[in-house]
């Protein structure tokens, strides 16, 4: 069982993909518990504010800090977090190693962004790790916080019915993935691969390695190089 | 304006983050339409099956062919797309550069795949880009589809209060944003930094600038190297 705490801005944006599919069925066989803050419930300014305008007179708004550290404060009261994350576009590349490696995680806190941004003090002090999920600027860290949600919850053992299927995805190996191809056999004139309806399972997976080795190279050549193995 | 055209099997889980904050708004401005269509209203098959095993003995389901050709082609019956975007751990990274250059085009349909992926003779001869957020496999393409609409979507003007925040993003010049602080002045005891309380405004761009660069150079020293400014 891991326990997910996500703090948002808006918390209306944290619906949709945490309530259907994958991530809904591993919530009803309880391999995951997802709860969703509102930090608007943790402000003491009296008209319920939670942003403010940033130093230095730039355009934008930033999250103040009371009420993020009021409510990571009150979470930690009650049980101890393996980490507190920030998703932020200058953070570490969440790829599939931290996914693997959270996943044998107990208690996970994401702050998602928004605005502009939050306020440094509050990345400095409370924040244990911080994650990019690519060179783009979004509205809010709501998304990022629900794909790094999703990418762990699919490997929790039984969330999705064939263990072998999370095993062969790309990353796993290293490797992009072999193309994937289902019936009919012939669909508007176009032919799934010959080899792959041989029935010759020997050949199928020498035909699969070369196909994944090949794409790896021509679409990811970083991904082969030894001294990223480990990145 | 412009027109997304989203495609799911799941087509549930494309709620949320379409319906609230900036995206929702930029829709009630009339800056962006989005349409979500649902694989199951396009399946000639009896059972309303959209998926099937796939050749060579893997685990995991494959998206068919047909009822992803037919959902395009009606499509592309009423009008003329710019691009036919699919969802793909194997694909593009998706850059600040394709969502600027993306926020240019009037109709994209964005293919999200699920379960295992997608029959590959439709990436082979519909898709005209793929994108990846990231290496790290997620249960569908559907979280990537959403990001590359909000990545989008605030780019477009009127979309977001200040245009110029959008400017002075990070990956907007090659460079992560340098901290931003907002009030208190001092918040449990953390304060802020001097210099952006002075109101001597070039001293305060030129702590930005150099704290943007450190920042670049500690965290993403890659984004910095002249070869890597137009990847």
């Amino acid at each position: 069982m891991i326990r997910f705490d996500l703090i948002s801005a808006v918390p209306a944006l944290l619906s949709g993909p945490l309530d259907h599919s994958i991530v809904q069925r591993a919530k009803e066989k309880s391999l995951v518990e997802i709860y969703v803050h509102d930090l608007r419930d943790y402000t003491k300014d009296k008209h319920k504010k939670i942003d403010d305008y940033p130093y230095g007179g730039d355009p934008g708004m930033v999250l103040t800090p009371q009420p993020i550290f009021d409510c990571i404060s009150f979470l930690c009261a009650s049980r101890s977090y393996d980490e507190i994350i920030f998703t932020a576009p200058d953070g570490k590349a969440f790829t599939q190693k931290e996914a693997n490696s959270l996943s044998l995680k107990k208690n996970i806190i994401i702050l998602c962004g928004h605005y502009k941004g939050i306020d440094h003090r509050i990345r400095e002090h409370l924040i244990t790790q911080e994650y990019s999920i690519g060179d783009v600027v979004l509205s809010g860290g709501e998304l990022p916080a629900m794909m790094i949600v999703d990418a762990i919850v699919r490997l929790l053992p039984g969330a999705i019915g064939d263990a072998g299927s999370a095993l062969s995805d790309s990353f796993q190996d290293d490797l992009l993935e072999a193309p994937v191809y289902t019936r009919p056999a012939n669909f508007n004139g176009w032919e799934v691969p010959e080899v792959l309806r041989s029935g010759d399972f020997k050949k199928i997976k020498d035909w699969q390695d070369q196909q994944a080795y090949e794409r790896t190279k021509d679409r990811r050549k970083d991904l082969l190089k030894d001294d990223k193995k480990d990145y």
